[in-house]
């Protein structure tokens, strides 16, 4: 449908209105806020498979029931179910027992639960790991990698830094280690140790793995200096569950003009066990939930189907999304034009990245002053999000919030990601971009 | 001096490697962080006249000195020196006894340390009280004018409301009033009130006045729905105690060819008495101190001098900013060009406002993408600050440092306002945008 100019300025005119509306209303009711502390304090922890996960899907399910979304549905995902029990790692210096704050990797094998007892080896990267070789053999390897502070977005310093996380345990023990005990990934010199999924890859040996906090690290660090045949005792013990029923939970306000197609605005619901998964992704949870709520209250009707999916099991290996994905393919009756994710937490919003062409990336920036008044300018090329990046094979434009990261590892799997962290104005910024963004989809890139 | 469109471009190229190195320093180094940790830390609360202000002033001076600074000398300034003491609101509701968070504003008069005992009326805004006239006469006026969260700007939501704290007594007063209660201005629900300063203006009678926190004046609303009877018992023991001497504190870094023309950087030094005046503005501060320190520590030399100051007293009334406005008229040998404030918190910069004819912000806009890497994209006509807008009759251009303040009026004159509170990347965004802000106009503006 061509537009005039004339109907061109009068619809963009009432957009302009409308998004105004949607941060008026964001900000003075202040509901996601609400419900991310129902999400936090009443429902609480929710890894993958644990009892927290399931109530998670029911209060999610019924919110969206309470809120008058069209449908709401929940499809079932197996998720792996891992849980942490004891953990202590305790350093032996001249006599004297010097305790470090520590945590399992998620997905770490156990140590069960008596101390493994081993000497620790500093290592700096896996070229030093490499150039180390057989001195490994027998030995806790402590990957001592500084995330880096020079990077203006987090986001970049936790890509360069979490590969440690990621595979330290494979490449460790390839060499022979025993265990591996990474550095938080973090800039914030505090005594939060940060977990995160390992994987073992094809390691011949799967050995435990945890992190030391920013302070257990750098105590550590100072001690091996001086005593590099320093013996650690080691505790992690690990549960590997049976994997559980868990589910993607989904709810929709039909379009009044395309009720096939669909834009979709999804989080995780899962957390880690550690805090409460306020910023992840209880954050995208309720700014998912509140980009179409929000609409609904406002008598804003959109043209195309609004779909809020929050995703099952991301921490622990993408399950909801990939299981997502396939109902998708296989099932799904409607089409998918446009997928957004929040999954950076409940901070100011800076803008959106899009992993679409460039002709639509360009379409879309046209429209970007419409975010300016809330200080919003950063639209541009990039990635979206895990979990709607399963998303891809269908060909629908994707994208992600972006927010202002300078916070979001401080708290990023600790357990300081609980409610208190959050900031009302800041979080509710966030779910009026989301509707916001919805919107701009809605009545001006695809008509 | 007119450039070629070549020597344009490579001045523009240097400028960016600059501003790279700039922004790379101060989130490597955090210095501005550890100085503030030992602001906060090491002298604490500095209210104007305080034995706290006066170790602030020891404590900058030696700062500078210690960073290398060209010169460093302090001006003095007679500043009001007023202090709180015994502070108490106890509702007498069914002969059961209900405190209410309390504090006073500051140069409030003394209720001494005996309770006031009245009826408390509750009054929406000063239409309302002119409306109720007689009824006042004897009453604790209760003005109940809650902060806007409807505004983006938390500040434009803070000068709304803060006519209630401003002069709510000297109005109530006229009408016979015996105290004044004002709601915090503040949008966050908890239980800590915010204080900040008064005017009597010409009231007849001076009473005490005080604020509520938050939660404190919903209680005090529900309370008065039901009984709006009730007597509240209010301590509000304050002492005006005699003036003191305290300083402005100034610091130079020498210009390499323009010595006497100065780019200005400042903040105030004191703060409230609540708290430890961690982001009001122990931040700027730091900022002002970094935006000077961190140039000469990466041998960046700016032509024109780099003046730093930061004001006295600026919470009780201005006078160091007056003062060292005075100075500058009859004593300065050196021209002011330009003179930058932060005073909004150590959060994320957004940008900066000018206080400059048309053709100058176009001509910094002009240079705005400079910023745009560290997502700065703010950069308009506006007000700048408090303290320097002091310095208005020199003709330098004035500004003011933009942060997002979604999160400042929650902590703003409060037990909270600590360096806890404070993140060292915002902080140092903020230190380096200042720098950079400094530098543009170096090489760029005036030449």
């Amino acid at each position: 449908m061509a537009l005039s100019a004339g109907q061109c300025f009068a619809q963009l005119d009432q957009l302009s209105e409308d998004v105004k509306k949607i941060f008026y209303h964001a900000l003075t009711t202040e509901q996601s806020y609400h419900w991310l502390r129902s999400l936090c304090k009443d429902v609480g922890p929710r890894l993958a498979g644990s009892p927290g996960d399931l109530k998670a899907v029911e209060w999610s399910s019924t919110l969206m029931r309470d809120l008058g979304f069209d449908t709401v549905h929940i499809l079932p995902v197996t998720v792996r179910h891992w849980e942490r029990g004891k953990e202590k790692a305790v350093l032996k210096v001249d006599g004297k027992k010097i305790p470090l704050a520590v945590t399992a990797l998620g997905g770490s094998v156990s140590t069960g639960s008596r101390p493994l007892k081993a000497q620790v080896i500093e290592v700096r990267d896996f070229d030093q790991l490499e150039a180390l070789g057989e001195q490994i053999k027998g030995k806790i390897v402590f990957f001592n990698y500084r995330m880096r502070k020079d990077f203006i977005s987090t986001g970049s310093g936790y890509g360069d830094a979490v590969k440690y996380r990621w595979s330290g345990a494979a490449e460790a023990s390839k060499f022979g280690a025993v265990a591996v005990l990474i550095r938080s990934v973090t800039t914030r010199a505090d005594d939060h140790p940060h977990t995160g999924i390992l994987t073992y890859q094809d390691a011949p040996v799967k050995i435990p793995a945890g992190a030391l906090s920013y302070q257990a690290a750098e105590r550590l660090e100072q001690i091996l200096k001086k005593q590099p045949n320093t013996i650690l005792e080691l505790t992690l013990e690990t549960f590997e569950r049976d994997p559980k029923t868990s589910y993607n939970v989904v709810g929709e306000l039909f379009g009044s003009t395309y009720q096939d197609k669909v834009l979709l605005a999804g989080g995780h619901l899962d957390s880690w066990d550690l805090g409460e998964g306020a910023h992840d992704d209880g954050a995208g949870v309720v700014h998912s939930i509140a980009a179409a709520a929000y609409l609904k209250q406002l008598g804003i009707q959109p043209r195309h189907t609004i779909r809020v999916v929050l995703f099952a099991n991301e921490e622990f290996g993408l399950d909801g999304a990939k299981k997502y994905a396939q109902w998708v393919k296989e099932s799904d009756t409607k089409k998918i034009l446009l997928a957004v994710e929040s999954d950076g937490g409940g901070f100011s919003p800076r803008g959106f990245t899009l992993d679409a062409p460039d002709s639509i990336v360009q379409k879309v920036r046209e429209y970007r002053e419409l975010f300016y008044p809330y200080g919003i300018y950063e639209i541009g090329k990039g990635g979206s999000g895990a979990d709607v990046n399963q998303l891809k094979f269908t060909g629908a434009i994707l994208a992600g919030l972006r927010v202002d990261g300078h916070r979001y590892f401080d708290l990023h799997h600790t357990i300081r990601d609980v409610f208190e962290e959050v900031n009302p104005r800041e979080l509710e910024m966030g779910s009026a971009a989301m509707a916001a963004f919805l919107l701009i989809f809605d009545r001006l890139i695809f008509n």
